[in-house]
């Protein structure tokens, strides 16, 4: 298709150049998708660290200065600085550009950041599904987005030609695009991210405090599972502390369900109901096997990690 | 040393050849540690593929058989049927024997099987801190014991020449060796692996059990996190049955502080305290770290898993 081989913007502007905006430009690069990539960042340390590996065009340290002409201009920060981000921008937009953004919650966002957005802006809302647990502009590669899910959320009424441009970009990016209603993104995703990295933190936290089993015993045996919550619990602190105070109603209610099979499960212990047991951990075996026909994780055991040895 | 170049036993007894027994017949093999690695399991279908694999001298459907002239007999099934074996073992046992085992509860297992060990034979109760998500003989591979640890808990006036040979064996496997309390070992075993297993088969089944959310949205959109629990909730159910109802004690004790902790941050998200947030998943990133310089995981992101794709 001739679409595909020619750039779907003139230029993009990158507001946040982290894991998320690294790929994002070593993508749209990988895709030929723009004509130019402008990224910023607030902190010096990070814009001097894009500006040696040089997977921006330009680089700036204002968000007015980034968006200047550009086309396409996506906010990758965490999403607690998406409304200042969006007021400081809105005069400097162009006439005709879309906005979008990268955030893990969506409803807060089109709440946040669409009253900024001036007419003849458009604003479609966008969360793609990937990531890793380390962060910053040195942390981005060009594949991390390919066979992951992208969620769009337009507000009612979004003009349906920025919506398919966006979907045209990410499908481009190599992920996979489903549009979906902001609220119930966020439900979703409150069980099948925001949960399991507030439980992965707790029991990091948890096994840390405990003045029974010291923290080198914890280091030394967490073959047994426990390294696999480390890795989450590593993820970014800032992005994830925007997500939980975002998702607020999302998350308390799935947590609630938590806590109730929670209970549940503890009190089978306490009775010694091994069938309970038992018929939970044949049930969630099914649920692993679907995943990885889906093509969402690796069938090698372990995830394939490669053996970690000493130094 | 000329230890290390001739076998440590005449022949080795597994009792149960799933992915511990296999793996462990794989790695006697590689160092040279046995004349003849005899198996026993009681499912068919098992003996069938070991028989069709080969990595054992003689296969048995009678654990009576297969500890018949044995110098090192291991307990490799569940831990629920550790006693049944011991005591069906215990007169075909060889004198001067030594019985050790390889369940993820030590002092149950001490309390269970040791009535049954005979004089004149020992008994070194052991937990090699490995595994996968996967079982079965087809599951096993040599270096699954490789720079994990394997934790001794010898019950006092065990024989020191019994401990040093299980301790010799275990090197020789890949391993390094500790030597610990029992009851101690049930507590640390109860936060570093029974009680994440525990969480982890708990959100799975949450997850499912969701009729706001469908179970094609949770594995479609799984990559944000959850897929990582799904590989933990995969693990083998008649193994992790029996764990909870032997160490029933330790992992209630460290739920119960998991539950405290939880319902702390479950209200600091319903008050909006991004500090509390922000400072605990700043501290956990510090447990990673240490977990990766101690050679207990692979550095790279995602677990270094190679990228899944739709079929």
């Amino acid at each position: 298709m001739t679409i595909d081989s020619k750039p779907l913007f003139g230029k993009v502007a990158l507001l946040g150049i982290g894991l998320i905006g690294s790929s994002m430009a070593y993508a749209i690069r990988r895709a030929g998708l723009a004509a130019h990539i402008a990224g910023y960042t607030r902190s010096p340390e990070s814009l001097e660290a894009a500006r040696a590996i040089g997977f921006a065009d330009t680089l700036h340290d204002t968000p007015e200065a980034a968006v200047r002409e550009a086309d396409f201009v996506v906010l990758a920060t965490p999403v607690g600085a998406f409304a200042q981000l969006a007021q400081s921008i809105a005069p400097h937009l162009k006439a005709g550009a879309i906005v979008s953004d990268v955030g893990s919650v969506k409803a807060a966002v089109i709440h946040e950041v669409g009253p900024h957005i001036p007419a003849g802006v458009h604003f479609v809302p966008a969360h793609p599904i990937a990531g890793t647990e380390q962060s910053g502009p040195e942390a981005g590669f060009p594949e991390l987005f390919d066979g992951r899910w992208c969620v769009l959320t337009p507000p009612a009424g979004t003009d349906p030609q920025a919506v398919e441009t966006v979907r045209t970009f990410w499908r481009r990016c190599g992920s996979e695009v489903e549009i979906m209603d902001a609220k119930h993104h966020d439900l979703v995703l409150a069980i099948t991210s925001h949960v399991p990295h507030l439980i992965a933190y707790n029991i990091v936290g948890t096994a840390a405090d405990l003045e029974t089993v010291t923290q080198g015993e914890v280091i030394k045996y967490s073959a047994g599972g426990f390294r696999d919550f480390t890795r989450i619990a590593a993820s970014d602190p800032t992005m994830w502390r925007d997500v939980f105070l975002n998702n607020r109603e999302a998350v308390l209610e799935m947590l609630g369900r938590f806590n109730e099979d929670l209970t549940a499960l503890q009190r089978a212990i306490r009775w010694g109901d091994g069938e309970a047991l038992f018929n939970l951990f044949t049930r969630t075996r099914a649920i692993r096997r679907s995943i990885v026909e889906a093509g969402q994780d690796t069938p090698a055991p372990n995830f394939g990690r490669s053996r970690a040895r000493k130094p």
